[in-house]
C-alpha cells in the first residue's frame, strides 16, 4: 500500500508553494524509506518551481538537499538500517550500466539520471517529488550516509551544494601548492572556499562587492581580489591553476581567464545560459587554458566528501526556516540575502498540523 | 658588418608584396646564419602584411615556415654545423628564465616570446624580418634540425601548421584508443589528420562541404561526418574525446560540443576572436567537458615532431611557388584554394635577378 506523504509543493509556475498531501511508492526490495529530518533549499528548487527551465510539471514538491534517518528497508538492501542517519541529494536513480555510471558518475547517465524531484522513475514510471515533505523512498544505491558527529541540519546543503563544488576541485587535483579562485561567495562559492582551504590550496576569493574580506577570510580564503577594480585584477594576472565559478547567471569570463596560469582550468559549476558576453578565443588559445563545467557529483564521491566533511568539521553555513516560511525564503535567496543556505527543520510540517 | 639581404616585404597594408633589400645583424656568438630554401605561407603572413590584428610595422617580411641550410654558425655553437638542414618556425627567441620558457614551453614566455618577423629583438632592439628572405640569422636555441630524409620544401609547413596541430595532440595525449576528430580541412587540418592518424588514434573529419571523403581518407581519417547535416551529427553524439578545431574565424562550436563524450576537449587552434554565437554553457557543465586553446608549440616539442615525421614519413601536402607569385597565393588562399599549403621556392628570388 503506498505511503500517504505530507509535504510542500509548487501547484503552478506563479502561485506560492503549499502544503500538499501525496503518495509515495510501496518500498521495493533495493528501497531504504527516510524519515526526513532537514532539507537545504537550492537556486534550483526556484528554478523548478516557476518553470523557469520550461521543464515543470506540477505539482513540484522541491527538495534535493536531504538528511534523514532510516525507518525502514527493503530485503535485499544490506547497506543500510533502521535508525541510520542518511542523505539524498539530486539524484534517485540511473541507467546503471553507460559508460558514465561505471566511472561512478551517475549525474552525467547517457541514458539521463532520474532526478529527486520533477523526474519520472524509470521502474514504475512516477513522478518523482523531493524533500520538502515528511518521507522519502530512494533506492539505496542513491543513499548516502552520514556521520552523526556533523552538525545534521548543516549537513543537508552538502548534498548539493558540497558535492558541486567537491567534484571539480577533485576532479582537476586540487591539493597543497594549487592556487584556486573561487568566483561568487554563495551557496556554492562559501563551500568551494572551505573545502580548497581544506585540500590544501591557497585560495583566493573573487568578489564585486567590497567589504567581504573578514566574511572571506573567516569561511577559508587566503586572499580577496574585487574584480571590479582594474588594479587587483592586473596584479593576479597570470596566478591561477583553477578557477571555480559558481555565479549562476551569465558574466564576462575574460577578466578572469586573464587570471589564468598556463594550462589553467575555469570551471562554471552555476551556469546552463549562453556564456555571454563572448569568450576571447585568445584568452585560452594565448595560455593553453580551458573553459571547462562540472555538474554535482557522482554517488561514490559523494560519499567520499561527506567522510571528509565528518573528518575535517566541514559543514554548511546556514539558516533555518520552518517549511511555512518557504516563500520568503525564496525571495531572500533570489536578493541574495542568506549566509549561506536556508536549510528546511521539516519537523516544522508537523507542527503546522 | 651587417648582412644585406634579398627578400619581400609588403610596406603597407594596402599594396601588394614587392622586392625589398634590407638588413640582418651580424651574427653573435649562438647565432646560427641560414641560407633559406624554402618557406611555407601562413595564414597569419596575410594578417600581418595588411595589418589585421593592428600591430604590423612596415616594412614586413612575412614567412615563418623557413627550412634551409647552415652557411655559418657563431663561435659558441656547437649543435649545428656548416651544411646542416635546418628549420625555423614562428618564434626566434624568448626570455629564457620564466615557468613557461622552463618548461620548453616558448611560445607562451611571460615576457613576450620574440616573434620570427613583425617583432623586436630583445637584445639589439632591431625589428625581425622573416623567411620571404634568402638568409636569415637566429640564436641556435631556436633552430631545430631536418632530416634529409624528408622533402625539404613540403616539410616547410611542418615548422608552423605541423606544430600548432602536433602539440595539442601531444598534450592531450591522443594515441591508440583516442577518438578524435578534426575541423577544418585545410593547412592545419591536413596535419592534424595525418598526425592524429600516425599517433594511433580513430580520425574523423568534420567538413561542410560534401564530396571530400576520398580525399580525407588519403589524409588520415577513417570518418568524414557533413557538420551541416543534423543526423550526422546525432549520429557521433558523445563520440570523440578530442576535438582539434583549426577554422581560424568566428563559428558556432555547440554543434561540436555535443559530440564530445565525458571529459571531451574541444581546442581551438586557429582562432583569436571572440567565440560567437555564445557557447551555451549547459555543453560544458552537463559532460564535464572542456573548451581549450592551443599556440604553436615549443621549439623541444617542434624537434620531436620533425623527428616523428622522418621516421614516418610525414609532411604537408603542399603546392610550390615563386617569390613573384607570393600577390596571387594569398587571394588563393583567403578563398581556401590550395591542396594545402602554399611553400615559395626561395631560389626563385635569384632567378628574379
Amino acid at each position: 500500500m503506498p505511503l500517504s506523504i505530507h509535504g510542500y509543493a509548487a501547484h503552478s509556475a506563479t502561485a506560492p508553494l503549499g502544503a500538499h498531501q501525496f503518495e509515495r511508492r510501496d518500498p521495493r526490495p533495493d528501497d531504504v524509506v527516510i524519515d526526513i529530518l532537514y532539507c537545504g533549499v537550492c537556486h534550483t528548487d526556484i528554478h523548478q518551481a516557476r518553470n523557469e527551465w520550461g521543464r515543470s510539471v506540477y505539482p513540484i514538491v522541491p527538495g534535493h538537499e536531504i538528511v534523514g534517518r532510516v525507518s525502514a528497508v527493503g530485503r535485499e538492501v544490506s547497506k543500510f538500517k533502521v535508525g541510520d542517519t542518511v542523505g539524498v541529494g539530486c539524484l534517485v536513480d540511473s541507467c546503471q550500466h553507460c559508460a558514465s555510471c561505471n566511472a561512478g558518475l551517475e549525474q552525467y547517465c547517457e541514458e539521463g539520471a532520474t532526478w529527486t524531484y520533477n523526474s519520472v522513475d524509470r521502474h514504475d514510471g512516477l513522478r518523482t517529488f523531493g524533500g520538502y515533505s515528511e518521507r522519502i523512498v530512494v533506492s539505496d544505491k542513491f543513499v548516502v550516509s552520514i556521520s552523526d558527529r556533523l552538525d545534521l541540519k548543516a549537513a543537508a546543503p552538502l548534498l548539493c551544494a558540497g558535492i558541486t563544488t567537491w567534484s571539480p576541485l577533485r576532479h582537476w587535483n586540487i591539493g597543497k601548492g594549487s592556487k584556486v579562485a573561487v568566483v561568487g561567495l554563495g551557496g556554492l562559492g562559501h563551500m568551494g572556499l572551505k573545502f580548497a582551504k581544506a585540500m590544501g590550496a591557497d585560495v583566493t576569493l573573487f568578489t564585486r562587492t567590497p567589504g567581504k574580506e573578514a566574511e572571506a577570510r573567516r569561511l577559508g580564503a587566503d586572499h580577496v581580489v574585487l574584480s571590479t577594480d582594474p588594479k587587483q585584477m592586473a596584479a593576479v594576472a597570470r596566478r591561477f591553476d583553477f578557477i571555480l565559478d559558481t555565479v549562476p547567471s551569465p558574466h564576462d569570463l575574460n577578466p578572469y581567464l586573464n587570471t589564468l596560469s598556463l594550462n589553467g582550468v575555469h570551471c562554471l559549476v552555476g551556469l546552463l545560459e549562453p556564456i555571454e558576453p563572448p569568450v576571447q578565443a585568445g584568452m585560452v588559445v594565448l595560455g593553453r587554458r580551458s573553459i571547462a563545467g562540472s555538474a554535482i557529483g557522482g554517488i561514490a564521491e559523494t560519499q567520499e566528501m561527506l567522510d571528509f566533511c565528518a573528518e575535517h568539521g566541514i559543514v554548511s553555513d546556514i539558516e533555518v526556516i520552518d517549511m511555512q516560511e518557504i516563500n520568503e525564503a525564496y525571495e531572500r535567496v533570489l536578493k541574495s540575502d542568506v549566509r549561506y543556505r536556508f536549510v528546511i527543520d521539516i519537523a516544522s510540517l508537523k507542527r503546522a498540523g
